[in-house]
């Protein structure tokens, strides 16, 4: 019986996969308005599914006005699902992107409100800004020349040098600077990684639901993005271990600790099998590790990275969202082989992080002061996320409370629609994150991502009020 | 006479096209080993050239190891031409990039050297240094959650304001902030138009010789460039309107102001006709303006940008070479309808250039010190530049003593074998720039640019006279 359900679950998967990528292709224009669709024969055997399931997807293709039919010839592109800029003055100037460009993260937080719950950042009144500038006046001293001097490509030596001793002291591993590259944060990371490792229509696994800029990055590239489930007890390896045999992925994106956006760490009993499963299928793990230090009680299991013997991990650990988010610090580390495409990948696209920004982080983050602080981060932190715990108690609204990190991911009742609630909140100055646009398959309709850690105590506790009472007058009863 | 001639000349052109064109295919591996190449008269239809020409292209390929043929079948991918990591380790671990990844400019200037003539970067002993760490330490006074704030995307409302102001007061154009996009440094910009508007197979115009990093950005992206010779007069403009008709490009990415590498600037009266142009073949002039101050007599002619009336330019002015190397900042400027996709481009990059840089740039880049400080560069520059003319006169290389901007273009004596002299040099720890890597048709074999922007006038003597001995030595006679 559960036999039977996983697989009717499966096919559904698949049938979806296979729109969502005819949607893709005709989205980045590469099918255009009244081309002719590939048979279903040829589809299926190039996506290695059975042919029912793409006659499936061509019908729902049908059914959203996408595609229409020929007799006897096919289906063809319906006009206007191309995308293209909409110009303000579309006959004197048609320029138009060739790409399909979004990022619904960015839409929402872009927009400025009073109750920030959409912003996984930490609020900048808790770091230690008085101290940090003062600082910042000594490295100037120390450096003169560092507004007048480019960085290499690679990373600043010093600070490389110094990210190999932090990552001995912390993780016990040995790397060299040749294992490193520093990037403008952790999104550029990503799309590094995205541009040198992902070909369009390469099959690459991704958490479900997961960051939503990453979905957008690896749509971008024409990925075909195949699901694997989060939970609070991590993945099903046996699913994961299927999925590789059946697609041959070429990446598996992961965020296995305080999951963005469910909290969830990957137990450490799974890593060591998810890096044997990685080098037996040979899929390169990308492992987004954005708020390692952000626990709460006890710190996390050690990154997937720890487990590798045979370069099949590439760590993403970025000190953006919680050291100084105004100077967007990350590094990447993997096995040369690994790294020396992304850095021309990095030279190419803007010749090297910025110097200033790399010794600031430097002197800053290895200062006594900032361990120090760190502890204190946590604390608040965690009491943030248990100030906006109670105030949720009289919603009926589900949730796991997480470990650590910046976010609480619940579960609204079938009564509350969440387009509608969001953009109620929208008006009233309250933004989050719905939880269908951190979905692959976009059907997580009832959830939605909160974040504790931006804004401050008092606002959270009436933020979260006002919150409860929008949805309170917003259900469907 | 001269028709025939030129149109010979479009042809050799137009058959090295072709064969850069497959060959990139092959290298991004959307054509594989043993894959069948697309037939010539395929091809002859996509590329809208002729079979003849396709042929020879296809000739070439044979000869040169790429492609070989099956009877009576047609062409075929021989093996070992998709561009591969190498692992250090091939069997343990192959993982490879998907993509065709070059810089030949970054590998040139990442080897450190003494005399360092491979960089059109601003010797960072010529900024005001000690006033710059004043000032900083004021700036983080001013705003001392700077190191806490993320930046929005599109670029700090203040720097961006302050530029409109800018743009009014130097070139009279009349802007709003929806016109802006900040980005880290210009490389950045190039990258992300070629993402927006360049499909891989789309023609593009190119000035040739070029900047080599945007031809490996625009090779990255599987453009189709076709090279635009740039001369002391401009272009041929009888020319451009040709290739425009014939190709229909969608960019003609362009430097016309202190071009890099020539130092030649496109006259004011074709400035105006070349938009013109633009707009009546809709394509986008992707116009680069990374030192538009550094001139030497006398101001440049205004930017293309100030003659658009349309839409038909997008403006990238970097302030990255000459005022703040250390801190990566440039402005993008064109019509809101250029400017969203590559907001939403830039948001999946990297979030938005980091808020520390933009506002030490504003405030130190409006400061009335800032400007006596530019004069005094443009007279340093000259000076040096001054100084290596003087110490070439002795070679019998030649050039067009440019007007402003940091290099020289030297034509060196076909007796002079660059590739072997370039190493020579290198292992004397001199660096230069060979001509080929600027060339679209990578032809310019003859040719080098050296830049006396970046190293001290004692050194920049010394460095002159030591390559001269070198090249003296190393001729074949």
């Amino acid at each position: 019986m559960k036999q039977e359900e996983s697989s009717t679950k499966d096919t559904k998967l698949l049938f979806r996969q296979a729109y969502d990528y005819i949607v893709t292709r005709i989205e980045l224009g590469e099918w255009q308005t009244h081309d002719k669709l590939p048979s279903i024969r040829m589809l299926a055997q190039e996506l290695r599914i059975h042919r029912l399931t793409v006659f499936r997807a061509y019908q729902m293709l049908k059914q959203n006005g996408k595609a229409y039919v020929k007799e006897k010839s096919g289906y063809y592109v319906s006009p206007g699902n191309t995308q293209q800029v909409i110009s303000e003055h579309p006959e004197s100037h048609p320029v138009t992107s060739s790409g399909f460009l979004k990022n619904s993260l960015a839409e929402i937080q872009q927009v400025p409100v009073v109750y920030q719950f959409s912003q996984a950042l930490i609020d900048p009144n808790l770091l230690p800004n008085l101290y940090l500038s003062e600082y910042v006046k000594q490295v100037f001293d120390d450096y003169p020349k560092l507004m007048g001097t480019y960085s290499n490509v690679q990373g600043d030596e010093e600070l490389c040098e110094f990210l190999c001793r932090y990552m001995k002291e912390s993780h016990n591993l040995q790397l060299s600077v040749s294992d490193l590259l520093v990037t403008t944060g952790g999104q550029q990371a990503i799309d590094l990684i995205s541009r040198v490792y992902i070909r369009p229509m390469d099959p690459i696994l991704v958490e479900r639901p997961t960051y939503s800029s990453a979905l957008d990055i690896f749509r971008q590239q024409g990925a075909r993005i195949i699901p694997v489930d989060i939970t609070l007890g991590g993945y099903d390896l046996e699913k994961v271990e299927m999925l590789m045999i059946q697609h041959r992925p070429r990446i598996f994106y992961m965020n296995p600790t305080f999951h963005n956006p469910t909290g969830y760490t990957v137990p450490k009993a799974q890593r060591k099998q998810l890096v044997e499963l990685a080098e037996r299928y040979h899929c390169l793990l990308v492992e987004d590790d954005a708020i390692h230090e952000m626990y709460f009680d006890e710190p996390p299991p050690e990154p997937m990275l720890t487990y590798d013997t045979n370069g099949w991990v590439v760590y993403i650990r970025s000190f953006s969202k919680y050291v100084a988010p105004g100077l967007r610090i990350c590094v990447v580390i993997g096995r040369p082989s690994v790294i020396t495409p992304l850095l021309t990948a990095k030279s190419l696209a803007d010749n090297g992080t910025p110097l200033v920004n790399q010794k600031l982080f430097l002197h800053y983050f290895e200062s006594e002061r900032m361990r120090q602080h760190l502890k204190k981060l946590r604390i608040a932190l965690q009491v943030r996320k248990e100030i906006v715990e109670e105030e949720l108690k009289t919603t009926g609204w589900t949730w796991d409370s997480p470990k650590g990190g910046f976010n609480l991911w619940l579960k609204l009742p079938e009564t509350l629609p969440v387009e509608g609630f969001l953009n109620e909140c929208m008006e009233q100055s309250i933004s989050f994150i719905p939880g269908i646009i951190c979905d692959p398959l976009r059907e997580m309709r009832s959830w939605i991502r909160l974040s504790y850690s931006f804004i401050n105590e008092e606002h959270l506790r009436s933020g979260v009020r006002r919150l409860a009472n929008i949805a309170e007058r917003y259900s469907v009863r």
